[in-house]
């Protein structure tokens, strides 16, 4: 049941209907149920809405525990393949771009999606610090934002971007090691 | 003459109009000038319309040329000040909303905005790598990205997130020494 009507948003949304035309009820009659069945499952359009856009994206990884680096590299390995499945899906792409015009779904997404999984990769910042795997005098949301912002400007913000193979690992090997040259003196 | 059009357009952005219904038309009638008189300055809404972000964002900045990593700094801090531009200012956050809506517009914004800045820092990294700033042995596209990145998602991406004052420095100072203990061996 849940699964046909997240299946009626998405091919609402493939036949191009925006956002804004997204009416429960037009949702109800394209899965052929009734708007109380919706109401039972999805307190409104933008609860459901969120749900529409975790089914439409690759599901979040398992990480392997080895290391903070290994750990790391799995989220943004995971970030890579969102940003290549967004490029190569319409349905995805139109999602991300209406969602972000509309301040209550983006809300709904942010609480829902966005910031438990800061949170998880705060947890392994945490965990990397304490293991002596991080510099311990940098701020950690910023090294999050260290790590994780390469990867989402060219995921996110350079559709033109290449999003080779390997590039989540360059990147935090990169953040990890610096960018001086290795004869330079430190200051 | 020009100036009357862009603050014609500014005006009826902050009295709420959607971009999609910013007809040249009318907004020659909120500047009291003909179409004639736009079109001969602008060959369309979307130049016009890139025209008045220019208007409303701080200017680019000169860079010093003192070293990489100092113009790198002026290029990272520019970047904040326009995050902080666009958190307080209702038009330009309407704006950069609505031109991500258009595609054209967009397009039209990166051509004649974003690509040149980008075009400035490759040839601040070219210097750098040049003068022995940098390693040799990464990419200098990824080696923006790593520079740009955190900034970018913290004034575009996550506009709860802080932008304190040293910001630009900190980013790129820590993104040359690397995130890896000092006591650490590199692999």
């Amino acid at each position: 049941m849940e699964r046909a009507i997240i299946e009626g948003v998405m091919q609402l949304l493939e036949e191009g209907v925006p956002l804004a035309e997204l009416s429960i009820e037009r949702v109800a009659r394209t899965a052929g149920v009734g708007k109380a069945t919706i109401y039972r499952r999805w307190s409104g359009k933008e609860e459901l809405f969120v749900d529409v856009v975790r089914a439409a994206e690759p599901p979040d990884p398992e990480l392997p525990g080895t290391s903070m680096r290994d750990d790391l590299v799995v989220l943004l390995e995971s970030l890579r393949r969102r940003g290549l499945a967004t490029r190569s899906s319409v349905i995805l792409h139109n999602v991300y771009a209406q969602m972000k015009s509309s301040p209550r779904i983006w809300a709904a997404y942010h609480a829902s999606v966005i910031a438990p999984r800061r949170a998880i990769g705060m947890d392994v910042l945490r965990r990397g610090l304490r293991d002596g795997e991080l510099r311990p005098d940098v701020d950690l949301e910023l090294v999050n934002d260290m790590f994780v912002g390469p990867m989402l400007v060219r995921s996110v913000m350079r559709p033109d971007a290449e999003l080779p193979e390997g590039l989540a690992e360059e990147i935090v090997d990169t953040v990890l090691a610096g960018l001086r040259p290795v004869s330079s003196t430190a200051p």
